[in-house]
C-alpha cells in the first residue's frame, strides 16, 4: 500500500489561476511519485473578507446559519478550480464539499465541532486512483445545513480527514515555513525549528504564534496524526509536529515567544474575605472574557490588591465589568494597565532540567527589565514585563539559551 | 389556507446590496398581506460570469461536474444573503440549496433534467410559518453531487416548486415586465401583453424572445403551472401564462417576433433522387446542427435544389459538413446566405380564423417585401426576408393585426 498523505493549502497558496497552476504542480509530483493524496483547499484569500463585508452591509448581526451559508461558497470556487485544472493535466480529481467527504458537525454555527467523520466517499475515490480535492472548514450538521467550523477550519479538516483515513502524514501548506524559535522580524537570528511535540506546539499556539491552531494541534495529538508545517512556496523541510520523541530532549528550550495583546487590571483595596477573588473572577468568566494571569498581593490590614491579565482589545468590556464588580465588593478603586506585554519560554526539556526560570529571570535582570507577573506550566514559563522592553527581551532570552545554534536546524 | 405564492428573483433583481433589500420590500409585503410564500433566487448579475472567467483561465473546456460545482455557489451567496436581510428585520426566513429542498437531477452536469422534487423541507418550513430562501439553478443527482440546470435554470426551479408545492402562482420577476407584442425598439406602439397561452408563450421562446425558457413554460404546461412574469423594479401587472381559455380567443393574432440569428444554405444542383435528403439532413442532425425551414425547389432535369436555415452562429460548421457531404451525394454547390431574417406572428386565435397567412403575405408585398421561405404551425406562421428588411417587416405586420390597440392592455 503506497503512502497516503493529506496537503492542505490555505487562502495565499490558492490566491490566483497561477496560484492554483503551482499547487497543482506540487500534486502532480506527489502522485507521480506513487503517493495517495488527499487535498484540502481554503477559499481564495481575500474572498471570506469579501462575502463578509457583503453580509456587515446587511446588518451588523448577520444571522450565524445564514453566515455559514455564505461562507461555505468560497471553499467550493477553489476546489472545482483545482479539479479542473488537474484533470485538464489528465489526472484523476474530483471535488467534495465537506458534507460529501462526511465531516458532521454540532449545530454550533460559524465555529462548530466536528463530531464524526465518515470518509466512505474519500476512500472510494482513493480505491480508484482519484484524488480528492476536499473544501476545508465546512461540515454539516443533523439537519445536513452546512456549518463552518470557525478560524483555522480548514487545518482542522485536514488534521480529521489524516485521523480518520489513518493518513501517513498531515502536510498544512502555507505562507511561512514552519514555527521559529522566535519572532524573525524582532530576533534576526531565529531559526526554524524541526520538530515540536504537540504539547510545545499548543503552548506556541496559545501564545499568539499564528501557524497552527490549538484545537488542530489537540485534534492531532488526540489521535496521533503527524503535521508539518510547511511553506507552499519555499521548497524544503518545515516544522514537525508529532508525539513527544527522544530527541526533542536535547533542547531545554524550544523558543522564545512575545505577546502584545496583553493589559492589566488592578482591583485596589479588596476587602480580604473568603469568596470575593470567586465572586471576582465567576463575573469575569461569565462575560466570556479570558483571564490570564493573577496576582494577589499580601493582605495588609484586611485588604489586599487583585491583579489580573486580559487580552488588550477585551480591555474596555472588561474594565466596564471590573468597575462593577469593584463597588459591589466595596474595593477602593481599579487601576488599568495596557502597557504591558509577556514574553515567554516554550520547551518540553523543562521538565528534566531544573534552573531554567533563573535563568530567564537573571538574563532579564542583567537587561534592568523589571518582571510585573510571572506564571509558569510543566513546559512553560511566561513574564509579564513593561511593553517597551519586549523585543529586548525576547532578543535577550533568545541569545541566553542558544537558539541561535539550535541542533540540527 | 393562505394562498401560497413562488416569487423568482433573477441576477439583476438582486445584483447589489440595494436591490436585494428591494427584494426584502417586496417579500416584506406579501407576507404581511397573509400569503404563503417560497422565494427563488439566481447568482447576483455577473458573478457567473467571473466564475466561468476562472474556470476558462485554468482551460478552454473545464470538466462538467467541476463547473457545477463552481457555478452552484453563487446562488448560495444570495440566498444567504436575502435570508439575513429578512432575518434582520425580525421575518422568519431560511435559505435552502437545491439539495435541501429536494430537486434532484439526472448526472448530464450543465444542464441536468430534474427527475423528482421531493419538497419535504420546504413544506416543513411553511408549516412553521417561515418563508423558504431557495437556490435556483441547482440539484444534486443520484451520487448527491451537485448539478445545474442550465440556461434558464433558475425559472425551472420556481416552476418545478410550484408545481410540486401546488403553489397558486409562480411569479418570474426579471428586468422586463413581460412579453410585448413585438420588440418595442423596433415598433414603439409594442404593447405588453397581458394573457398568454403555453403554446403560444413556447413558441415566443423558440422564436427568440427571452422572457422565459422553452423548458419552463413546458414544464408548467405539463403540470399547470400559471406562470406571471413581471418586472422586479416597477410596480403593475406583468405577462400572465397558463392554460389557453376563452377570453384569448379575441386576438386572432398575440405578436411578432423578429430573429436575425438566421443563415440560409443551398446545395444546388442535388441528383433528385430517393434517400438523399434523409441523408443530408441526417448528417446535419447528427452533428446537432438545428434546421428550422427546410424547401425544395421543384425538380428539372432530375437535378433539384434544396435551402435550408440555421442558426447564424452555428454556420460555419454547418457549411463544413454540407460541402462534404455535397461532394457525396455528387451535388453541384453550396451556396450560403447570411444576410436573412425571419418575421413571426404568433397567436391561438389563428386555428379558428383563416386568412392570417394571406394577410401576412400581402402585408409585406405591399412593401415590396420578397418572402423567400415560409413555415407554419398551428398558431404560427414565420417568413424568411432580407435581413435589411426585418424592422420594416415586423412594423408592417404590427399594424396590419392592430397589434398596438390590444385588448384590454
Amino acid at each position: 500500500m503506497s503512502p497516503l498523505f493529506i496537503h492542505k493549502y490555505g487562502g495565499t497558496s490558492v490566491g490566483s489561476i497561477d496560484r492554483i497552476r503551482q499547487v497543482a504542480d506540487r500534486i502532480e509530483g506527489v502522485v507521480q511519485a506513487g503517493h495517495q493524496l488527499v487535498v484540502v483547499l481554503s477559499a481564495m484569500r481575500g474572498e471570506t473578507d469579501r462575502l463578509l463585508r457583503l453580509a456587515h452591509e446587511i446588518t451588523s448581526c448577520p444571522d450565524e446559519r445564514e453566515l455559514d451559508m455564505l461562507l461555505s461558497s468560497g471553499e467550493r470556487v477553489t476546489i472545482a478550480l483545482l479539479a479542473m485544472e488537474l484533470r485538464a493535466r489528465g489526472l484523476r480529481a474530483n471535488s467534495f464539499t465537506g458534507r460529501q467527504v462526511g465531516i458532521r458537525t454540532n449545530s454550533a454555527h460559524t465555529r462548530a465541532r466536528i463530531s464524526q467523520v465518515t470518509t466512505g466517499r474519500v476512500q472510494e475515490a482513493l480505491a480508484n486512483k482519484m484524488i480528492p480535492i476536499v473544501a476545508g472548514f465546512q461540515g454539516v450538521n443533523e439537519q445536513s445545513d452546512v456549518t463552518t467550523l470557525g478560524r483555522g477550519g480548514s487545518d482542522l479538516t485536514a488534521v480529521a480527514l489524516a485521523a480518520s483515513l489513518k493518513a501517513d502524514r498531515c502536510i498544512i501548506f502555507t505562507d511561512v515555513d514552519g514555527v521559529y524559535t522566535t519572532d524573525p522580524n524582532v530576533v534576526p537570528e531565529a531559526r526554524r525549528i524541526p520538530k515540536l511535540s504537540y504539547e510545545e506546539m499548543l503552548e506556541f499556539a496559545s501564545l499568539g504564534a499564528k501557524v497552527l491552531q490549538a484545537r488542530s494541534v489537540e485534534f492531532a495529538a488526540k489521535f496521533g496524526v503527524s503535521v508539518e508545517v510547511k511553506s507552499s512556496f519555499i521548497e524544503g523541510e518545515g516544522t514537525l509536529v508529532k508525539q513527544e520523541d527522544v530527541d526533542m530532549e536535547g533542547a531545554v528550550v524550544s523558543g522564545v515567544t512575545g505577546d502584545r495583546n496583553q493589559a492589566k487590571l488592578t482591583v485596589v483595596g479588596v476587602p480580604d474575605r473568603p469568596g470575593i477573588a470567586a465572586n471576582l473572577f465567576g463575573q469575569v468568566a461569565h462575560a466570556s472574557i479570558l483571564v490570564d494571569m493573577i496576582i494577589q498581593n499580601v493582605s495588609q490590614e484586611s485588604l489586599t490588591d487583585i491583579s489580573f491579565t486580559v487580552p488588550r482589545n477585551e480591555l474596555t468590556p472588561a474594565l466596564t465589568l471590573v468597575q462593577r464588580v469593584a463597588e459591589d465588593i466595596d474595593a477602593k478603586s481599579v487601576g488599568v494597565d495596557a502597557e504591558i506585554a509577556k514574553v515567554s519560554l516554550v520547551g518540553v526539556g523543562m521538565r528534566s532540567h531544573s534552573g531554567v526560570a533563573s535563568r530567564m529571570f537573571q538574563a532579564l535582570s542583567h537587561h534592568k527589565i523589571n518582571i510585573m507577573m510571572i506564571s509558569t506550566s510543566e513546559i512553560k514559563i511566561s513574564c509579564i514585563v513593561e511593553e517597551k522592553y519586549l523585543e529586548l527581551a525576547m532578543r535577550a532570552l533568545h541569545e541566553e539559551f542558544g537558539l541561535q545554534t539550535f541542533p540540527d536546524a
